[in-house]
C-alpha cells in the first residue's frame, strides 16, 4: 500500500512536509504521535467557544465545560471497556499514573519484606517508582526474565511471583521489543498470589483493543499523547474497590468534600485523585481522539499494523549486518522495531535514517535494564501507526541501506 | 471605556458569543482566562507542523520541538526574572507545583515538632499540601491572622514566624479577597528565622509584575491557564541551590542519569523534577502567552485592572444588601472581588447573572476555611483581565440590581 491508498493519512497535516529535502517518513510513533486535522480542530472550538474552568461554576460556559470533561471520562471508560467511568482518573501520563499507584496504593499496601514484581524490559516509568517504593519499605523488587523472544517468560513468572508478592507491574507492549507480554496470564498468577496487576499500557492501548475486565487487571497507565491526543494528559484506571480504599497523593481545590483547618475529608471517585484545574482541553480532546480511533476500530488498527510488519520486518532482517532485537517472526513482533547497524552508534544511524527524511528514535529509550540485560548500550527505533504505509517501510529500508553505505568507511 | 475601544478583547475569539440571548461578560477569569487567536494557532501550528516528544530524539523534528520547548523555559525565567533557567520547572499547574514543594522539600525538611506557617486567606492547593505534611511529621501548622481588610497581617505574621518555623506559604494575591500580600516582607521575616518562603503566585503572576529576586521568595507557584495559556501546564520556580539538594518526587524518564536494577542516579535541573513525556505543546505555548503578556507589558495589565476596580468597586458597593468581601478602598482591592447578596445564595446569584450573560463564580473558591474565618459559607465572585472593560462592569452592576430585582419575593 503507498501513501496515497491510505486513507487516514491525509487527515495528518504534518505528515505533508519535507524534512532536509526530502518527504517526512515519521517513524517515532512510541514516542509520540501526530494529530489528525479533527482532534487539531476540536481543540481550537473549545478554546474559541468553551473554554472554562470544570465543575466550580454554574455560568454557561463552565457547564458546557465540566459537560464535555465527564463525557470524555464515559468515552474513555467504554474505550477500553472499564465498568465504571469514576474508575477512569485524569493523569499528566502513563509516568503520572504508575507514580500515583505505587505513591498511593504502595505506599499503603507495601511493607518490609513483601514483593514487587517487575521484568528485564520495563521502561523507566514502570520500574523506578517499584525500585523506589522498595527501598523505602525496605521490600524485595524482583525481576521476571524474559524468553529467547524477548517475552516477559510465563514460566519465570510463576516462579518470580509468591505469596509475598503484594504488587506485579508489567508493559503489555515493550517499548523496545516489540512483544505483547502475556499480562492476562500473569494477573491470573498475580491474583491466585494475592498480588494486585498493575499493566503499563502506553505502547499497547493506542495500538489494539485493550479491554480491563478482559485482562481482569487492577490498575492500567496510559498516555493520550501516544495515541493522537494532546500532550499532558493521561489516564489511570483503576478497579473501584481499589480506588475507593486508597489515599489521594496530592492535595488541592476538587479532591475535597470539608477542609478544616487541621483535617480534610476527600472527595468521592473519580476526583479524589484529580487535585486542581485538570488538563480540561486535554482531556475533552483526549475523548475527540477516542472517537477518531474508535471509528477505525480497533482491531482494524491492529490488523493494519500487522500487516506493515510482515512486511517491513523481512526486508530488516535482510539487511547484511542489522540486528533485529525481540522476535524475528513478524506475527510475533509488533510495529514497534529496535535495530543496531554494525559498526555505527545507534545516533549515527538515526541521523543518518533523518537526512532522508526518516524520524526514527534513537537511545536507551528509557529501558536502561534492558539495554543492559541485552548487553547493548543503545538501539534505533522504528515504531508504525495507522497513517504508515508500505511506503514509509520502503524509504526506511532503503535509507538504512544508504546511510550503511554512507557511513562504510568510518563513522562521521 | 467600551468594548471597542479595548484594543485586545478582539483577539479573544470566545468572547465574541451570546450566552442566554446576550452578550458574553466572561468574569471568571481568577477560575480561568481565555486564550488569544495568536496563542491558539501556535498550539495548531506546533501540531501541524512541529510535533514530537523532547529531548530523546535526534530527528528534525523532535529538536524542532526540543527547541521551543527549552525556549518557552527561557522566557518564563525571564518573565519572572529568576536567575538562571533551571529554577524553572514545568508542571500540570499551581496545584501540582505546591505539592511538589511539600512532598519534597516538606519532606526532607520537616520533622517532628517544626512549624509550617500559613494564612487563614490560603487557597485549598496552599493549605491541604502542609496541613497534610504536618500531620504526617507530627510538625506544627500554624495560620496567619488577617487584618480588617483581609490582608495577610504583618504584625501577627511577626508572632506566628519563630525559630521552630521552617516553612512559610502564603499566597501573593487572594482568589477571595483580592487583596495583595506583602510576601516580600514575610519572605525577610521567614528568612530572619531561616525558613524558606512559598509563594502561591496563582493570582499574582497573570496579573501584575512579579520578580522572583526582589521578592526574594524560595519558591513560586503557578497556572499557565490563568495567563492565557492552555490548560495542564504550570510552573514550579525554586532557587536553584535548594531545587538541587531536593530530592525528585516522580520517577521515570528523563529524569535519570542511570538506571540500575536496584538503585538510580537522577538527572541535573530542571529535568529532575520532569519525569515522563511533559505537556510539550502546554509548555511550549505558554512562552508564547507569555510573549504576548510581555508586549502589553505587566504593569500595563496591573494600570489597567486597577483603573477598573476604581471604576465598578463603588458601584457594588452602592447597591444596597451587597456586600463585598476584602478591601472597600479601590486602591487596595485587585480585580478579583467577592460579593454577597442579602437574603441570596450565590449559586442563584450566579444563575441569575448568567441568564444576563455575566459569567462569574459562586461557591467556596477552594477555600472553605477562610469561608469560616469570613461566617460564611460561600460567595459570588466577578474577576476581570485585561480584555475586560468598564462596559463589562456597567454590566455586571445592572445585572446584579436586575437579579435582586428578579429574585426579590424569594429564591427560585
Amino acid at each position: 500500500m503507498d501513501n496515497k491508498n491510505n486513507q487516514w493519512r491525509q487527515d495528518f497535516p504534518i505528515l505533508d512536509q519535507k524534512v532536509n529535502d526530502e518527504n517526512l517518513v515519521y517513524l517515532d510513533n512510541a514516542a509520540t504521535t501526530q494529530k489528525p486535522q479533527t482532534v487539531i480542530d476540536d481543540l481550537v472550538n473549545f478554546y474559541q467557544n468553551d473554554n472554562a474552568n470544570v465543575h466550580r461554576g454554574v455560568h454557561t460556559l463552565a457547564e458546557r465545560s465540566t459537560e464535555q470533561f465527564e463525557t470524555a471520562r464515559e468515552k474513555i471508560q467504554k474505550f477500553i471497556n472499564a465498568e465504571h467511568s469514576d474508575e477512569i482518573i485524569y493523569t499528566k501520563g502513563t509516568t503520572d499514573a504508575l507514580n500515583i499507584i505505587a505513591r498511593s496504593y504502595g505506599a499503603e499496601n507495601i511493607v518490609a519484606g513483601d514483593e514487587i514484581v517487575i521484568s528485564y524490559l520495563e521502561h523507566h516509568s514502570n520500574l523506578i517508582p517499584w525500585q523506589q517504593l522498595a527501598i523505602q519499605k525496605h521490600a524485595v523488587l524482583k525481576y521476571i526474565e524474559l524468553d529467547d523472544d524477548g517475552f516477559v517468560d510465563l514460566a519465570d513468572a510463576k516462579k518470580k511471583i509468591t505469596d509475598k508478592t503484594k504488587i506485579v507491574s508489567i508493559a503489555h507492549v515493550s517499548n523496545v521489543l516489540g512483544v505483547i507480554n502475556p499480562v492476562k496470564e500473569i494477573a491470573q498468577i498475580a491474583h491466585s498470589h494475592g498480588a494486585v496487576m498493575v499493566v503499563d499500557g502506553a505502547q499497547s492501548v493506542p495500538h489494539m483493543p485493550v479491554d480491563v475486565q478482559d485482562l481482569d487487571c487492577d490498575f492500567l497507565a496510559f498516555s493520550g499523547h501516544k495515541m493522537l491526543g494532546p500532550t499532558g494528559i493521561g489516564i489511570l484506571y483503576g478497579k473501584e474497590k481499589l480506588l475507593n480504599a486508597m489515599p489521594p497523593v496530592d492535595f488541592g481545590g476538587e479532591m475535597i468534600n470539608f477542609v478544616h483547618l487541621y483535617e480534610t475529608s476527600w472527595n468521592d471517585l473519580p476526583w479524589k485523585f484529580e487535585a486542581g484545574t485538570p488538563n480540561i482541553a486535554g482531556a475533552i480532546v483526549l475523548g475527540y481522539a477516542v472517537d477518531y480511533l474508535s471509528k477505525i476500530g480497533m482491531q482494524n488498527i491492529f490488523d493494519y499494523e500487522n500487516e506493515l510488519v510482515d512486511y517491513v520486518l523481512p526486508k530488516l532482517l535482510n539487511i547484511e549486518g542489522l540486528t533485529v532485537y525481540g522476535p524475528q517472526d513478524p506475527a510475533k513482533h509488533t510495529s514497534v522495531i529496535s535495530f543496531n547497524l554494525d559498526g555505527l552508534h545507534p545516533h549515527d544511524l538515526a541521523t543518518g535514517l533523518d537526512m532522508e527524511g526518516v524520524a526514527v528514535r534513537a537511545g536507551h529509550h528509557c529501558a536502561q535494564p534492558l539495554m543492559t540485560y541485552l548487553g547493548i548500550s543503545a538501539t534505533a527505533r522504528a515504531s508504525f501507526y495507522f497513517y504508515n504505509t508500505k511506503e514509509d517501510a520502503d524509504i526506511l529500508v532503503n535509507s538504512i541501506v544508504a546511510t550503511k553505505e554512507f557511513f562504510k568507511n568510518g563513522t562521521v
